[in-house]
């Protein structure tokens, strides 16, 4: 692993860092910030997972988390939204490939072998935060904007024995039954819409998974909510279910970073109080 | 002046607006980000002007203000740092020209005569702000970083019935006496160093220039420090003044956003105190 970047910010360091991936067979690029903290301490750590044309640095730039997280002593991890790089499929839309890689291990060609997204944040990356920062992989939570939220969404109800909470900012409630999702879950696993279900969060709810809480915000004049995001499915999906789910609709408020910097600081703050 | 953007944002609204300046000659570009409040209610205002190379948009993007703002109740103004366009002069240095207007009134060829950022910031845009925003002109505060440090403490030390209030984020102390400036004053203002003194913050406060307080930081690590910011020069000029100035040294801390987002909040408190 190699350090690109480092800032002292908020008493603690935001990093950039890039390493070799077995997973993706690329360089990936992540940013982590480590909150001040005392010597020999392991903290708890919060996964960021970004949306669609967005890498490590949109959140790290302007998402107005550091404050929150020297507050409460929580890492957060952001790493990028798909493989790169020459030789990597993609797509001339901005929804598929590059940018857009829906937090899946593709089986379809152009897609293999590269797109292995969900074995990368499953497994390979944790293993490699745990050994290098320090944190405490026993705490762990997940949140992410969009495409991102999505990602949380579905990586946190497959795994409730690695993330203790689990949130989503504006996120794609359920990619089988919007038209961002049905193109990148046909394009990267094929026609066959089993396949698709361990990837849509309302379909695995459906199936069974289930999270002790949920708290999710979604901007009412966000201009991707009726055709793409769908939070009212999520919220069906829930009820249904018995999860304790937290939905607030916020007036006013799109799909920008300027709605992602205005919440995510309450949402580390409730990650942290469930991974005390 | 025309709206061009508008975003929800911690209760407010951060806007990006657009006139043309009768100072500059040219369309001119500004961020304001107004917090909630009653209707009819007048709010203190913050103005942050920027460092070189910057536009309005780097702290609206990176700055992690809104929330004390919000906090505060403060209006937080972001003008460009130059005029800019065809038609306006440049130079192939980014310490001078368009991005790196050092908030004066040229005087020289080719700079004149679209190089009027004191105007501009002295006369014309207080106006419209006060015309087109729920803002308390009789409370105005003023800070900004780098280039825009200089520019908050040159105009506030020329205008203290105007800024109850001036702080900066590692500013270039006195443009008099480094590269940045020597070539910025010498090119704009011409030969004559008799003409500078204006524009530098330690000759104003040795020609009898007074604040009631001043709070500065200035990172440890800031690159920039021994050659350009030169900050124990403002410090000896307030000591020798018996201005109270609370110059902070923040150790690990370089000259990027990550420091400015790191301290900002706490200068809008600091502002908000001051400007009740």
């Amino acid at each position: 692993m190699d350090q690109i970047s480092a800032w002292r910010a908020h008493g603690g360091t935001q990093g950039v860092y890039r390493h070799h991936s077995e997973a993706t067979g690329t360089a990936m690029t992540f940013a982590v910030y480590v909150p001040p903290h005392d010597p020999g301490d392991r903290l708890p750590v919060l996964w960021y997972l970004s949306g669609l044309t967005c890498s490590h640095a949109n959140v790290m730039e302007k998402g107005d988390y550091r404050a929150a997280c020297a507050e409460h002593g929580i890492v957060l991890v952001a790493p990028d939204t798909s493989p790169r790089g020459e030789g990597v499929a993609d797509d001339p839309d901005y929804a598929m490939g590059q940018g857009a890689g829906f937090y899946l291990d593709a089986t379809q060609a152009p897609w293999t072998p590269h797109f292995m997204m969900r074995r990368y944040l499953e497994r390979e990356l944790p293993a490699l935060i745990g050994n290098e920062f320090p944190v405490d992989l026993t705490r762990q939570g997940i949140t992410g904007h969009s495409m991102g939220g999505h990602g949380a969404l579905t990586i946190g109800l497959r795994n409730p024995s690695r993330f203790r909470s689990v949130s989503a900012l504006a996120p794609i409630a359920s990619p089988m039954n919007c038209p961002w999702g049905v193109k990148a879950l046909g394009g990267y696993l094929g026609p066959d819409r089993t396949a698709w279900r361990d990837y849509d969060a309302c379909a695995l709810i459906a199936d069974g998974a289930r999270l002790p809480a949920l708290l999710v915000d979604q901007g009412c004049d966000d201009a991707f909510l009726a055709e793409q995001l769908k939070t009212h499915l999520l919220e069906e999906a829930c009820t249904e279910a018995g999860i304790a789910a937290t939905i607030r609709l916020q007036p006013g408020y799109d799909h920008s970073y300027y709605f992602v910097s205005t919440f995510l600081g309450e949402h580390v703050a409730w990650h942290a109080a469930r991974l005390a």
